[in-house]
């Protein structure tokens, strides 16, 4: 038995709490369920009571003694961060690469000299699944430090059978050793391994014929995304991979319309994706689909900086129905960073969403795009304690404060790690 | 007497030091004097030797057992690095602005109910300087956090002759209080402030001839800084601005062609300063003259970034024989941050330059332009020990793997305040 946790005199309870359930848009997105100089009341890692610190005073009157008491004058209390989109589980670092290109290595002289993403292809099929795993776990310790209790993760820098089971097998290990939960997405067709390359059709073949079934046999994904993109995967290739994952149980996310405009969002909606991703070139039809079709637009501001393109259009989204949520996309190429926090405030800069909308983004709307809007996104009674202490006293501190990890204290499933 | 701190094993020991002095351009951007598997030898809050491990381990033998040892191994250790450009010491804070902005209230309303830079100078005016010294205080925490060791700060909220003094007041007392070295700017030409609107060479009559004695006979700054923009101060009223403050000792500084090209530049070459500021439409022949002078480009990419602004062109400045220094630009209204380790992501990412230049920016050049390049920005012997030990392996890791805030131990005058 441990002993109850009880957070009170919180200046800002950002409870997220909301009578309608699923993913929300529009003004919904602006509403956190404030609560001033509120409390949490968590025991056996499941949220207890909410409510407001008189109340739970008088509620548990009877057994204050027994709880630790935790004493959030002045600071933020939100759920734990949600990041919905990683390719966390790879092998290898390229800081180099990134020197290179700074100094002016032109991109294909780095590609061919076996750079960009085939390097990492490279290096994550040549690490042990232990080497992978110590790597990762650094990834996910900086996570938990940036308030970020729920880590999706897809494979696809395997590109053959054995590599990535390899990626996918490591992140259920974690899920296992690590505090962090875990959440694991299928993602072969993450490009055409260069082997195949000129065959696509073949790797098709060989993705629905080999791999998928042992993923689901071996229950290593929920989901299944794909790169529908120009030179990459085709809107029919990408339908036939998702449809084939259907089959076998795994729910549709697709990595859409990030260079061109190619009727990603449109397939996004037209297969039932819980999720787009990226969606920076996404045409108006495809927006209006995507709302339409109450798919999920997972937005990776960080990713859209650091290559110097303009952000995808948040702001736009959300006025035209569409639930927006928002992800670090952490990979070694485009997103090399482990910081929600920062990718609020873009949200926020570059994105013109507003502090709450971030929130909401970062939270609730994370949850609902790896399905698993019953458990956390919100504080609410019978919901699992994932919880941040934020040492700022308001949700729009945090988002104006930018670049600063203001994180004081994690509590996951009512375990305090951090802090 | 305090123990000898011996720092050894260090995976990459970047020194910046040099045999030229002065402020770095062009190549000399690039050289950070790199020891591997690095040793530094700290006493009395002085460098006293800096070399390989093997070499400490002979110079030191006799005197190991006194020294308490930290050991470096994997890690990257650099010079703290310094801030050359905030507005620190001001009270109030602008969270509501912030999101009222984003929830799409006109900005001219917004500076209609008394927002923007009014409404710093209405609270700056208003606070206690207790008030202001204690919020001032939380804001060098987090820049001692974030591997500063050194920040510059200007007055220039104030804009009437108590509160100016009360900014620079506040500054020298927290110089006294707060481990951090505090470099006072007297930046009275920071904007005209309301009741002297169409009076402007009224209030530089004001500027000149009643707070410039003051703030040169208390000691209270060492640099004059103005805005020179258009609706601002033109560049005849800077030029007289800065002619005056040279009369009582105070180093020119300017904030230039911020938001349209003016002649900043030039002006900043024509006076000598030692640093013009933000440069975001700086003129070629600018540029150049600049070069031809030593003036150094304070260059401020996360205020590009909050404004939604391109960046300044550091490539080109850096390419043309510019010395580019970079900083926060830390105020209420244009970068609320507090972090020099995003600045220096940010200007790899939007500014393209290398991370070896945005490290010598960020210590070395920094150090130039605040004048205090004898004391720190390097790692050599004689120099102050402040020092920052990163959670990473290399310099290329500390901007590659970015948004995040990799300082895991700091020392200011050879005294261990973080980590
Ligand atoms: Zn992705
Ligand atoms: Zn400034």
């Amino acid at each position: 038995m441990t002993r109850p946790i009880w957070i009170k005199n919180i200046h800002q309870l950002a409870t997220l709490a909301s009578n309608k359930e699923g993913p929300r848009s529009r003004e919904a997105m602006s509403k956190l369920g404030i609560i001033e100089n509120g409390s949490l009341w968590i025991e056996d890692g499941i949220i207890q009571a909410v409510g407001s610190t008189i109340v739970l005073e008088q509620q548990y009157a009877a057994r204050r003694e027994e709880a630790e008491i935790v004493d959030a004058t002045g600071h933020l209390v939100t759920p734990g961060l949600i990041d919905p989109h990683t390719h966390i589980a790879f092998g290898g670092s390229r800081e180099q690469e990134f020197e290179m290109r700074l100094e002016g290595v032109p991109y294909m002289d780095i590609m061919n000299a076996g750079g960009g993403i085939h390097a990492t292809t490279r290096m994550t099929r040549e690490c042990t699944e232990e080497e992978i795993i110590s790597q990762t776990t650094r990834r996910l310790d900086s996570f938990i430090h940036h308030g970020v209790t729920t880590v999706e993760g897809k494979s696809g820098y395997g590109m053959n059978l054995e590599s990535e089971l390899k990626q996918l097998r490591v992140m259920k290990k974690l899920q296992e050793i690590h505090v962090i939960d875990l959440v694991p997405t299928f993602m072969g067709a993450h490009a055409v391994p260069p082997e195949y390359k000129g065959r696509e059709e073949e790797y098709i073949d060989h993705l629905i014929n080999d791999m998928l079934p042992v993923v689901a046999e071996e229950k290593l994904a929920e989901f299944n995304d794909v790169f529908c993109e120009k030179d990459v995967f085709t809107p029919e290739q990408s339908e036939r991979i998702l449809e084939a994952g259907k089959r076998y149980g795994l729910i549709p996310k697709i990595h859409a319309d990030e260079i061109v405009a190619y009727g990603g969002a449109e397939l996004a909606a037209k297969v039932g994706a819980i999720s787009a991703e990226h969606l920076l070139k996404a045409s108006d039809e495809g927006i209006k689909e995507m709302a339409k079709a109450g798919t999920i637009a997972c937005l990776l501001p960080a990713t859209a900086l650091y290559l110097r393109e303009e952000a995808a259009n948040g702001r736009k989204m959300i006025d035209e129905g569409v639930a927006v949520a928002i992800s670090t996309d952490c990979n070694p190429g485009s997103s090399p960073t482990t910081s929600m926090p920062l990718v609020m405030n873009l949200a926020c800069i570059s994105m013109r969403m507003t502090p709450a909308e971030a929130l909401t983004a970062a939270t609730y709307n994370a949850a609902c795009a790896i399905n698993r809007q019953d458990r956390i996104g919100s504080l609410e009674v019978g919901k699992q304690a994932d919880v941040v202490l934020w040492d700022v006293k308001s949700y729009q501190e945090l988002q104006y404060l930018f670049g600063v990890n203001h994180t004081k204290a994690v509590w996951k499933k009512g375990v305090k790690v951090v802090g």
